[in-house]
């Protein structure tokens, strides 16, 4: 019999059909190369005069632009915004529009052409997420911008144009309307009830166990009770933080063992299937909240969203989590 | 300079990159093949008892479930909702869920195993029309169901598993979200101004004409101002109503013309791309409004959607819909 789960934090509604579980080996759709060489990546040390003037880089010594990192952040050469010009506002009859203000910058996590973060040494993924802190804390600067995105597309259909490993930053001049319903769930609830509903969700799922991937000290790795998607999995601090820039380095590092030992989960139940990672977190101007606490979501592409979930934002989810978390468990490794 | 539009129903805000707008020819990445014969396909004529035994069929005197008719409405063998059972619903701590009640049809248009409703006969598209009306009407007795979806997947990259044409019809207990938060913008704006945004965006359209595909007496074809992805098509009625059940047979027979013109156009600049079709309209159980505008939206599978649209629910659009209008208009056809 099929079941109609909801998200607590979005109220958003899915069918678990749980009529058959598929098994991992099932929805293989697409498997990212483990390795290819590639002598036209720009993202390859060497490549430097080939992309944009780095903003940041991680360098022992060496001078700007040129070999010798072992991470740079770089603004990207095909931007969905600018940061120059204007945030001009308009309206025309019934709509509204303003300029394309903001920001959209690549963070290169690695001078070799290595594909996956999983790949990378948990000391290369600490030091992205360092990145990730220090550029949000720059962008936050600019007045104009709201909001950012950080994330990650890996493997062509989950829209990966490049290769090489790397995230992706977008800043906006405004709060996207799915952010937005976020913090007022969890705003809501605050309201209600004095308490998180992240913290909340943490304990709860702690003590039930069923959907509980991993957990350490800081962080704890759950399939989500109303998962979209087959395998979709939530990364969540178990200290209530509101902004992902507040991370402390022990979490820091400790977050570069739990992203490797995941993804290591999913690549070897899903055989290297493609993902987008994104985190989640408050509005760049907000200051410290009690109510929303930042995670990241792994979505991997395994399904095909057709008409009914376009027409609806309804999702079918043939995986029930408490089975993926327990095929995730089996995968070993932590 | 790329620009931020905001849909005035839903309050979406998307990205239109203009800085080079993609010519149609550069997006096809599946064309769906033109014909194709299938001995195999459990849609066709002689082939009945493959499928469970139809809910509704256009016969002219043969006996049910055997060949001689010119549509079928079956239940989906792989139904994602069933219509058997109790609509228990249960709370779980944080958490809330009840049993997949609903029902899951299929809609097969023709007895030929013609692959695109374009390809189909003015008078069997209006047959199919005639159809869905039926059997939402049918659904609509009964009171657990709150929101029927008609839609269509066409071609594999748009989620269809069967190339024979077909639609689909979920009926679900709840009201989705995505459904929710158009029906409450659309709301908030009659009241506001004591007029349906729908009506009023039809008027500005037709005055402004840029985004006009085609207009006949009772339908406007637009490329909305905020479209989310290239070629992104709507199909209004002029005359307000708010269910898709309240269109008169005039309106039909039109609307079966309008359906094959635009599909033909769509094809012709776009060389047979995959797409899904979606009817929006007011819930199963609320009687007529005036806030509420049903429609049609077509959305062509031209892009991928990855992880800034997942996580932000802002979508990035690289066709202004002025230019798409124009590429339709100039399709020639209608």
């Amino acid at each position: 019999m099929p079941e109609l789960r909801k998200d607590p934090i979005s109220d958003r509604w899915v069918i678990i059909s749980k009529d058959r579980t598929p098994r991992p080996g099932d929805f293989v759709r697409e498997s990212v190369p483990m390795t290819r060489t590639d002598r036209h990546c720009p993202f390859c040390s060497g490549q430097e005069e080939r992309t944009p003037p780095e903003l940041l880089a991680h360098r022992n010594g060496s001078a700007a632009n040129r070999p010798g990192w072992s991470l740079r952040v770089i603004p990207s050469n095909a931007p969905v915004l600018r940061v120059e010009g204007e945030l001009e506002r308009e309206g025309e009859g019934l709509f509204d529009r303003m300029e394309g203000i903001g920001a959209h910058e690549i963070v290169v996590e690695t001078p070799e052409h290595v594909l996956s973060m999983a790949d990378l040494p948990e000391s290369a993924i600490e030091q992205a997420l360092w990145a990730f802190r220090e550029r949000v804390r720059d962008l936050r600067n600019d007045p104009r911008l709201r909001y950012v995105l950080i994330f990650r597309n890996y493997g062509e259909s989950a829209g990966a144009h490049l290769e090489h490993a790397h995230s992706q930053l977008i800043a906006l001049p405004v709060v996207p309307k799915r952010v937005q319903e976020e913090l007022e769930g969890a705003s809501r609830y605050y309201h209600a009830k004095e308490r998180c509903i992240f913290c909340d969700l943490i304990r709860q799922e702690m003590k039930a166990g069923v959907r509980v991937v991993t957990e350490t000290d800081h962080f704890l790795v759950v399939e989500p009770y109303a998962a979209r998607f087959p395998f979709e999995t939530w990364i969540l601090p178990k200290k209530h933080q509101s902004h992902f820039t507040d991370a402390a380095a022990p979490q820091l590092n400790n977050l570069a063992w739990v992203l490797k030992t995941t993804l290591k989960k999913l690549e070897r139940a899903l055989e290297r299937p493609p993902y987008n990672l994104l985190v989640h977190t408050s509005p760049l101007q907000e200051a410290s909240n009690p109510h929303y606490h930042w995670h990241i979501e792994i979505i991997p592409k395994l399904t095909r969203v057709a008409g009914f979930e376009w027409g609806t934002g309804f999702y079918i989810n043939p995986t029930p989590p408490e089975d993926s978390a327990r095929f995730l468990r089996e995968a070993g490794l932590g």
